[in-house]
């Protein structure tokens, strides 16, 4: 059965193609909204790892209300659970049986409630999965500790394929580049090297 | 890292057991009140499937209040919830780096909060997944029809290893024979023959 899994390069993206490569053909799928080329981090990883990998258009619309939106609010969560409904939603578009993230048990955003998951199963007959929800923080970090040769740092310094690096270019661009750091405090990224 | 998984022979805690195995050294556990002897169907799955299987022993205690509160209550959904909770306590004592179980995202009962979750972490210093809690229905269905070789039917057919078995047999003998079928209306059970 195929599955497209929502992929930045990062650990916990990484690590639910791990849980799900047994049950499923995963590909990896990152979105790009045409902003930077971030993306391509995100290519190299799944190269390094061997997965199959493809990318989804996002719509350039949603990363600059999400911009906006994280500046009215002065941080990041509400921008960010946007732009990742929006990149599922995309993802579900694609020709596979499911769809699936990274989100966590212990992540306060993005999440997807089991209505949001129901939704979406129900308007794109695909099943959607979030491997990582059943397990927290601490159970992460080991798994990651044990299977993966993962680089952390600040967010500028990590090259990563998430949307944080184009929502951080467009902030700089709509809003000047200091708001970037009040958008999004100081906090550590991940990028996946390879196996262990 | 050793993980038990609370374990009845039923699909889902046996695609749990799959969904983990990369990643832990799973052992079955099934907890047992020592009413029936219906431990035992969970123990030859195990076997058919290659696990490790261990029990742990329940409180006869929680078994009849919680016989009581499902005639009170005219349903099983609050007994059962009761019992989960209290195996959950007993497997977490054990001493592994994980316990698990599995509930699946649709599942109505049991339960297990991100507070119940985070308490029961904390206070015996263990990791708690629940590694099908991101998957549907559907999802579930549909993998377990791939991998797993499965005999279904109505719950007084089809021999199982979880605590049904034992409530049952406690209603019988506390509230009288008719009061099962009050309490359990028809439902399907599955038990796992074996890996297809």
């Amino acid at each position: 059965m195929d599955l497209a899994l929502l992929y930045s390069g990062g650990k916990d993206s990484t690590l639910a193609a791990l849980l799900l490569d047994s049950f499923y053909d995963v590909t990896l799928v990152t979105g790009r909204f045409g902003v930077t080329d971030d993306w391509k981090h995100a290519r190299d990883a799944a190269d390094r790892l061997g997965y199959d990998f493809d990318t989804v258009e996002l719509d350039r619309a949603v990363a600059e209300d999400a911009a906006d939106l994280m500046v009215e609010d002065g941080y990041p969560r509400n921008g960010i659970q946007r732009v990742h409904e929006h990149a599922l939603e995309r993802v579900a578009e694609l020709d596979v049986a499911a769809v699936a993230d990274g989100t966590r048990r212990d992540d306060r955003v993005p999440t997807v409630s089991r209505a949001q998951a129901q939704s979406l199963e129900d308007r794109h007959d695909v099943d959607y999965l979030s491997p990582l929800v059943g397990f927290g923080r601490h159970a992460v970090d080991k798994l990651v500790e044990e299977k993966l040769d993962v680089e952390s740092g600040p967010s500028e310094r990590i090259p990563k394929g998430d949307y944080e690096g184009e929502l951080r270019a467009l902030l700089a661009e709509r809003h000047g580049q200091e708001t970037i750091s009040t958008v999004f405090p100081d906090h550590e990224q991940t990028y996946v090297r390879g196996l262990k």
